[in-house]
């Protein structure tokens, strides 16, 4: 097959015949369909990432049909149109078999663990608890956009943040996976503050959903303007960036027993971060990291997407 | 002050002039301006309500504006706009500290345990625990009609059924309760049946968010039909109506690890409620009683009419 | 293999050669060092389980170790002292996929579902999710005598009645379900109160842990007993036996927003049952049913186990 | 009455006559029969605390009898055997509503917001919100000595931590908080290991209920050393020290799904912590701040004082 392929970490990718991939035995061989970009990309092709061994293909983000299924393989078979979510579970150690194959002890990440999505194939393991079957209604482009930015904060919203109707919810950040909790957020009914630098995103995270927004530019007291908004500090709030100042930020806008919910990687030199430790306890804040999505909580999102209270294809 | 009064169980009202009441130390008064009538309503004036002691004012739909307060009083003051649960707290007992009021050891119920609404005045008590101020927005004629059903369906979906954003929720009964609960679990991202014997209430429904419609009619298999639609049974279920048959086909359209959450009341004969518990065991479903909502926990709901996700005065 | 095997239903069972089982891709061999016996091996042997298919060797209680392991097999290999819970999951349904492995929706039960371990060896299915580790200090016959009434028991107090230290837990049967309640919530904080027919099975509950105790004989007002001791009810209340009687009494002794968990099956006549649904409503009661455990919650189990806080040696 | 009395931040207190305190309309008068005194005090009195008013009586950790009671009292007269919490809920603000008084937006503090109990009487105010009556079996002293690190050690293992029984339980620091933890939590079920800088302490942690324990002595790697204890790491962990150090390796030691819980203050410079963020997301930490315990919850852990499964007095 065709595969986009980097020998080198930061060196350009080149297209080239590679060895089609053969399904294990209880994985799957998927015709990619459609593929995404994101920073993580980025990340693993710059050497940033460990799992990534060369030469590699990166590709995370993606769509398409079942093309084989190992013999061990009792879900799916060929033809079948599906995603995946960018972290997959081993199936068998002892997080996924409490049901949180988001951190699984031996990740499957296409793209990062394995060759990914840039290819005419892919190859992804134990297919019967990380495939997910696409509704009808949704299209490859929009399914392969999902796996990252959009699960992610689904679970950082739904599970992580257990927001509920008529919270405020503080989302700081705009980018795809703010834009993505806004929306989010607000189908489950809770009132949204978005907070960016641009009054443009700002905008558009009104489209989203969002009924309050703070331009946090020029040295703006984004905390200060949460808690006037919000009458007190918002009931959840998630720094969809990963930076240190987003991250302090979404913690100290919280009313009393806040939750905060860690989406953003904080990598390299932010790896630990401050937290205003001494609010946390005097308020019994509630902080919460969140990372990817299980492959069986698709479920509930796609039943969202069916009759259109979800409509990721705006993002 | 005027107020429709009556003197025997099953007797009609007559207009009288009776006492202005006084707030106790820690009550108000409040002018009475808008109030309604329920099923509830019938119940006490015919006696089947030991609470409701002779003479008696029912009335337990209602708002208005404060006109007086007790010495102990501290949120509250002259022409405050407030409504009231229809279960008052006495804010001193386990279940109020533990935030319970809504099952209060000594609860204050007007137009059952006191006079109500139907009078120009009425007496609430422990006004800091139970008074609840109305946003602007809210007339009140709308603000009255909360306090009975629709209040007790957001405590019901929301806080006892925790239903979550993309399960499947199935109404049973589309009367007020049912309504409500349909508007609000639609607007929490969830995908609502709704379950009634006439095509005009399910049309009805439909409007509120309903997404899927069982008419329950001529012996119709409402647990086969609710199990299709859902491919295996709601997430949710409610007996909005409180009738053994309703209640038995909520619990057995559950499916694995379903939540029924009663809201109808079951009285008299039906006190005593068959229920398919070896299904509840073999598939751990699991069944929550509801009963009113606290004050304190209309502040979400008041948030989502003012940004208009909840709209009552629809119903 | 030498196995225990009936041809009719209600016929006794005769030791019988038959051939010797071989691993599935994802099963195991064992072989079997200890196996138990209880009423739902009667009630297979009768004939009232339609998972049963003639000629069957019963025994689901069993502990042993592994002699062969399928192709897929990854946490498991020859030699491995192990057990298993009495509901297999298959791993690969939605249930299984979420961590319920004990309502599965294609369960493997040993003994109903495919032969057990009345024999020298029993193959068990899906072994990656299913079995679990013993531990040096556990003997292979208490180990066996886990995997039925203990866990299940475990479940209902730990994760489905989710009883907290402190609070007043009614256990309604001493049988060894009962008793298996009694350690358990007696290791984790709480106060149990046992009820039962006898003064002897009473007093064997209080070396249990019971620190009250109810002798429901002769018309005894269990419930008015139970809210005596406990002023105003249980916290958390189980049907330990599974008859009309106590799930009735063990719903109706609980406080304001108490707890029932059924866990004494209900079957045949009993199959639906009457439960005081007015008060469930008035109260807020929950109820739960409880099915089995999952392999992997052994191992909380287990370390209580192995620190001497729990001792199901004793039993 | 007589006090102990500082006039200036820092200075020695003295005993002086002052006028006898009477109850506010809501409040009591107590006849101070124990009091206590911990590093709060300090604080207090070094000028740390901006709450405390010049001239000033310390003492927070009190019990004793009632000596009067003001006319909106209910629950209390004379002669009840009662102790308080160290923060007091005012019952009125939203916090005090939903039953979170110790996180109240008026927070009473006896030694702190108002005069304490180094004196012969001490007024608390909200009496039915904020008093506990002692069962006969706890002596005053004792009962003095709960108020403040172990109910605090109470809320954090039990309501914040939510430990479940066979949990592993790391304890940062073997002071008073951490010992009330230690026994409290090994008292749930879990199993516990002690951390502090002596081995004289670690043995005396044994006796509380430790499992095993480490000596973080010259530069030892806690972490690795509770990991390894626990084959992955603690399931709950808390910093009962308050310290940059302790509190980062209370997180840094937790497995993947792990939840701390900060109770050890941090003051002055240590307000802000740097915490192990990218760990926090990758295996989705949860991070809790606990501040006191409300009243109302007293109730379980005096049952269990009562049966002998928490014994305060060994501390
Ligand atoms: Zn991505
Ligand atoms: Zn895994
Ligand atoms: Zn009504
Ligand atoms: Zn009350
Ligand atoms: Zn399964
Ligand atoms: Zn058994
Ligand atoms: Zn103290
Ligand atoms: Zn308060």
């Amino acid at each position: 097959m065709k595969a986009v392929l980097f020998e080198q970490f930061g060196q350009p990718p080149r297209v080239q015949t590679v060895p089609d991939p053969t399904p294990s035995a209880e994985g799957v061989v998927i015709k990619v369909e459609a593929t995404g970009l994101c920073r993580s990309d980025w990340h693993g092709w710059m050497g940033h990432d460990p799992d990534v061994v060369l030469p590699h293909v990166p590709g995370h983000e993606l769509a398409g049909t079942v093309l084989a299924a190992g013999r061990q393989v009792t879900r799916w078979k060929k033809g079948d149109r599906v995603t995946v979510p960018f972290v997959g579970g081993c199936g068998h150690c002892h997080e996924c078999h409490s049901g949180n194959h988001q951190v699984c002890e031996q990740q499957f990440q296409p793209g990062f663990t394995a060759w990914g999505s840039f290819a005419e194939y892919v190859a992804v393991d134990y297919a019967d608890t990380n495939l997910v079957a696409l509704p009808d209604e949704l299209d490859f482009a929009t399914a392969a956009s999902l796996g990252c930015r959009f699960v992610t904060s689904f679970r950082a919203i739904v599970d992580q943040g257990r927001v509920k109707p008529g919270e405020w919810v503080a989302v700081h950040g705009c980018g795809g996976v703010g834009l993505s909790a806004i929306m989010i957020a607000s189908a489950m009914g809770a009132n949204v503050i978005a907070i960016d630098l641009t009054d443009e995103k700002l905008a558009f995270a009104r489209t989203m959903g969002a009924v309050a927004t703070v331009n946090a530019r020029d040295g703006k007291d984004v905390v200060g303007a949460v808690k006037e908004i919000t009458k007190g500090g918002a009931h959840v709030s998630i720094d969809a960036l990963g930076h240190p100042a987003t991250c302090f930020n979404s913690i100290a806008n919280l009313r009393r027993r806040g939750r905060h919910v860690q989406v953003g990687l904080m990598v390299g030199e932010h790896a630990r971060a401050q937290v205003p430790m001494a609010q946390v306890i005097a308020h019994e804040l509630e902080i919460y990291g969140s990372h990817g999505m299980q492959a069986f909580r698709y479920q509930d999102m796609m039943a969202m997407i069916r009759t259109g209270k979800l409509t990721p294809q705006q993002l």
